[in-house]
C-alpha cells in the first residue's frame, strides 16, 4: 500500500463515520481479526476497517464514497465461503463492507409465498421466523447457523436439499442491491413476468459481490413440511444410484428432496474419526445413499410408509441391496451425521484436495468413475472418490493422501497437479469447474486456464461496463489487469 | 447514410459473399421486402441485403465481418416481434441477419429431458419433432406457426401456457451464441449447478439481441400430455377468479395449465366480428375464463371428468357461477378460438392501444379494475379492459377508442396518453411495462422514461461493456447515445 492508498482509506472511514455514525465503522483489530480469515483458514486478508451500514441507504453512501476515494470494498456475509470469496485481499488495500448489520426480515406473506429479507439475515434465523407461519424456505446447508442471505445469493449456494426447489437462483424472485457507482436498485417485486431488458436479477445472483452489494431480495418459500423420512439405500453403483433416484421420482413426484450418494471409503472414515456414529447396515456395501422424503400436504400418508414402500419398490427391481428407514427423528439426525461428517472425517485423515463439481446428471455415474480411475492411475497411492448430490450432476469430488504423507508437500507436489487433472476431466466432459461453491480466490486461476476465451471475454467486459474501477470485490472471479485507479 | 456506410456494407456483404457463398446472401429487392416490416405494419424498415449463414460459424464469420466494417446487424428469426424487435432502421444503415437457414434440431434426448434446437428451427416444427419421440416442449403461441426458436429465445417468450412450465427463460437449459466480438460462445451442456461467474445465459435470454446472436439452445422438455380437457368458467370479478385458481391449484398440483381471463365486453367483440363463434355460456356473465387441464400420466383419470370435478367444487364455494367443460376436441378448439381472436376481434371495431403489462399476481384482479376505471375518467368516451394470463400476473391491457372516431388522430391525441397513463400505474403498482413481448423499438422510450436511474444506467453499463461498438441490433431496447461507429 502507498501511502497515498492509506491516506485514501483514512479519508474514506472517516467520511463514513460522519455521514453515518460510530456504530457503522469498526476499527479495533481485536473485532477486525476474526473476519480477516476463510473459515477454512486458507486465505488471510488485512483490512483497516469494516465498514458496517444497517440501512440500504447506508450500504449506497459507503458504495459511493468509495468510488469516490477509490477505495476497494468486499462485501461480507456470515464469511463461510469455501473458495475465499469473502476474504480481503492480504495487501490491506481494501476494506470489508459487512452487510451483518443488514438483518431485518422486512415481510413474510404466506399467501403470495414470498418474504422480502435483507442481506445479513442468518439462515437459521430465517427458517425459524418463516416456520412460525406455516411455511418453509427450503434451501439449506451445512453453515446454516452463520450464513448470511445476501452471501447465499450472491454465490447462488446450493445445499443438500436442492433437488425439488433448486439453488438460490431459482428462489430469489426479485432483488434489492447497490450498484457499483452507489445508485440502489430496487428489483424486489416479484414478477412472474417481467421482460425490461438484460435480468439484472440474474446477473447478480451468482457474481459473488463483483458487480455490486445484494442488499435484500425477495425470496419464494414453500409450504411447511408435513411430514418428513429419511433412509439409507445400498447400491452396487452411481449408475444403479441414479436409476432408483428415477424410479423412486416416477411414483412420487418430487417428494424425494435429497438423495445424497456416499462412497464406502467416505462411510469408512467418518466410522473411523466421528465419534458416536454407527453404520446404517449390518452388511458392506460399496455405495450408499441418504434419501430425504418430504411430505407437503399428508395427502400421501405417513412419510415414513411412503419411503419404505418406495425402497421396496427399488428393492424389488435390484437396483437396490438394501434399505433402511429412520424409525424416529433422532435416528434420521444420525443418519444426516454420517453424512454431513464426510469432509471432517477426511480432514482427520490426512490431506485431501475438494473439488466442487458437475457434469450433465445423466453422465455423472460414468464420470465419477472413470475420473477416479484416471487419477488414481496417473498419481500412485492417491485414492479419489465422489460423494454428494448426484441428482444435482454435482458431487464433491476428492483426492485423499495416502497416510503419513507430509501436508504441504503433497499438495504441492502431487494435490494440485491431481487437482488440475480432475478439472481438466470436467472440462473434457462438458462440466463446470464449480457447482455450488463459486469462484472466489480459490478458483480464479483455474476459470482463467479452462474457460473459453468467449466466456472470459464476456465476463471481462461486464465486469469493467459495470464496475469500471475494479472496486467490488477485488480479486475475486476475475483478475482485471490492473490494481484498482482512483476515478 | 453516407457513401462511406454505403461503401462499408457493400464491402461487408462482398466479404460475407467470399467467405461463405450466395446462399448466404440475398440482395433481391422483392426477396428483402416481405422481411423489412413488423407483422403490425407499424415498423417499415431498410436493409441492402439479407445475411443468411446455415452454421453457428458462419454467424461468427458475420459478426466478425461487421465488426471490421463498422456495419450493425439485426438478428432476424421468425419476425413475429410485437414491438418492433426485428425490424431494421429505416435509414438502411444495418443489415439484417437471418438465422432461418439454421433450422436444425440437433438432438433430441427423452431420458434427459432435453433437445438442443438451433435458432431457425419453427416452434410447431419443434413441437411436432418432439411429439414423435413421446415428449412436448410446453410453450406455445398464436405465432407458433412462424416464431423461430431464436427469437422466442432472445425475447424471453411467454404465452397462453406458461402457468406451469414458466416461460422461455425457465425452458432454456443451455445455451449457444455468437458474442459481439465474433467469439462463439458454447454453453449448450445443461448442467444443473453452475457457478461460474455471471450466468450468461440468462443475461442473453430477453437481451432481443442486443449483446450477441442466440445461433442454439438446449430446451427443456416434459413428458407428452396424456389427456387434456378445455372449460370454461365464468365469475363474478378478476379477483373472485383468481380465488378460483388457488383452489383448482391446490386440489391438482400443477394440471392447470392455462388459466386465461377474459372480460364479457372482449367476448362480445369475438362474437360479432368473428364468423363463426358462439357463446359458451347462455347466460351473461361480467368475466369467463378459459381453463385448461393437462394431465401427464393418467393416474388422475379422464382430464374431461377430472376438470369437470374441479369445476363443480368451485361452483360449490360460490367462487364460480357456471362451467363448461368442452366435450370434444372440436368443441376445446372452438373455446380456445374465442380467446385467441380477442385482438382481431378489437381491430376490427376501431383503434386499440394495447399493453402487455405486468404487475405482482396478487395485486392483478385490484389493479385491473382500479386501472381501467381511472383510464375511463381521464379520457371519456373510451373503453378500458384487460384479459390474458392472471395466474402469471400478466394481462393485455387495451385501451379501446369509441366508434367512429379518426383512427390517426385518436392515437395520437388520446391513445398516446392514455398509454402513458396505464405505464405510469403500473409502475406506480410496482409492476412491469413489458411482461413478455419484450421493449424492442416501441417501447424504447417508455423504458427509459420510466425506469430508475440505476437500472438505465446498469442496462447501458452491460450494452456498452459488451458490445462498445453499438453494431448488434442497434435501436432496440436502448437508445445509445450516438450512431454506431466504425471501430
Amino acid at each position: 500500500m502507498t501511502d497515498t492508498a492509506i491516506e485514501r482509506q483514512t479519508r474514506l472511514i472517516q467520511a463514513v463515520r460522519t455521514a453515518l455514525g460510530e456504530k457503522a465503522v469498526v476499527t479495533d483489530p481485536d473485532d477486525i481479526a476474526p473476519w480477516l480469515d476463510d473459515w477454512r483458514g486458507r486465505y488471510h486478508g488485512a483490512s483497516a476497517a469494516i465498514l458496517s451500514p444497517d440501512t440500504t441507504e447506508g450500504v449506497a453512501t459507503i458504495v459511493r464514497l468509495a468510488g469516490e476515494f477509490g477505495v476497494p470494498l468486499v462485501p461480507q456475509g456470515g464469511n463461510t465461503s469455501m473458495v475465499g470469496g469473502a476474504t480481503p485481499p492480504a495487501d490491506g488495500s481494501a476494506l470489508i463492507l459487512s452487510l451483518r448489520r443488514m438483518n431485518r426480515i422486512r415481510s413474510i406473506n404466506p399467501a403470495a409465498k414470498l418474504a422480502v429479507v435483507e442481506a445479513g439475515v442468518i439462515l437459521e434465523t430465517l427458517h425459524d421466523a418463516v416456520n412460525a407461519q406455516g411455511m418453509r424456505f427450503p434451501l439449506t446447508l451445512g453453515a446454516r447457523g452463520s450464513a448470511t442471505i445476501g452471501g447465499l445469493t450472491a454465490t447462488n449456494a446450493g445445499g443438500t436439499q436442492v433437488l425439488r426447489f433448486g439453488t438460490m437462483r431459482s428462489l430469489v424472485a426479485g432483488i434489492e442491491a447497490v450498484l457499483p457507482d452507489g445508485a440502489i436498485h430496487d428489483g424486489l417485486a416479484a414478477l412472474k413476468k417481467d421482460n425490461r431488458g438484460y435480468d439484472l436479477t440474474h446477473l447478480l445472483v451468482g457474481a459473488e459481490g463483483t458487480l455490486g452489494v445484494v442488499t435484500a431480495v425477495t425470496l419464494r418459500l414453500v409450504p411447511a413440511v408435513h411430514d418428513r423420512a429419511t433412509g439409507w439405500l445400498a447400491v452396487e453403483s452411481p449408475a444403479a444410484a441414479l436409476k432408483a433416484l428415477r424410479v423412486m421420482e416416477a411414483r412420487s413426484g418430487s417428494a424425494i428432496e435429497s438423495f445424497e450418494l456416499v462412497p464406502k471409503i467416505a462411510l469408512d472414515l467418518v466410522l473411523q474419526h466421528i465419534p458416536g456414529t454407527r453404520p446404517p447396515f449390518a452388511g458392506a456395501h460399496s455405495w450408499l445413499v441418504l434419501v430425504d422424503y418430504v411430505s407437503q400436504s399428508g395427502g400421501d400418508g405417513p412419510a415414513q410408509a411412503a419411503l419404505e414402500d418406495l425402497m421396496q419398490g427399488v428393492l424389488a427391481t435390484g437396483l437396490a441391496q438394501d434399505g433402511v428407514v429412520a424409525a424416529s427423528e433422532a435416528q434420521a439426525a444420525a443418519f444426516w451425521r454420517l453424512r454431513d461428517s464426510i469432509s471432517e472425517a477426511e480432514r482427520a485423515e490426512g490431506p485431501t484436495m475438494a473439488h466442487d463439481i458437475s457434469v450433465p446428471v445423466d453422465a455423472m455415474p460414468d464420470f465419477m468413475l472413470h475420473a477416479a480411475a484416471q487419477v488414481e492411475a496417473a498419481f500412485p497411492g492417491v485414492h479419489a472418490s465422489a460423494f454428494g448430490h448426484l441428482g444435482d450432476g454435482n458431487v464433491h469430488f476428492h483426492v485423499n493422501a495416502p497416510r503419513g504423507v507430509d501436508a504441504a508437500r503433497w499438495r504441492a507436489e502431487v494435490g494440485e497437479p491431481a487437482s488440475h487433472m480432475v478439472y481438466d476431466l470436467v472440462v473434457a466432459a462438458g462440466g463446470s469447474i464449480s457447482a455450488e461453491h463459486g469462484i472466489g480466490q480459490m478458483k480464479r486461476g483455474e476459470l482463467a486456464r479452462l474457460s473459453s476465451p468467449a466466456r472470459m471475454a464476456a465476463l471481462r467486459a461486464i465486469k469493467t461496463g459495470l464496475d469500471p474501477h475494479g472496486l467490488m470485490n477485488p480479486g475475486k472471479l476475475l483478475a482485471l489487469a490492473e490494481s484498482p485507479s482512483a476515478p
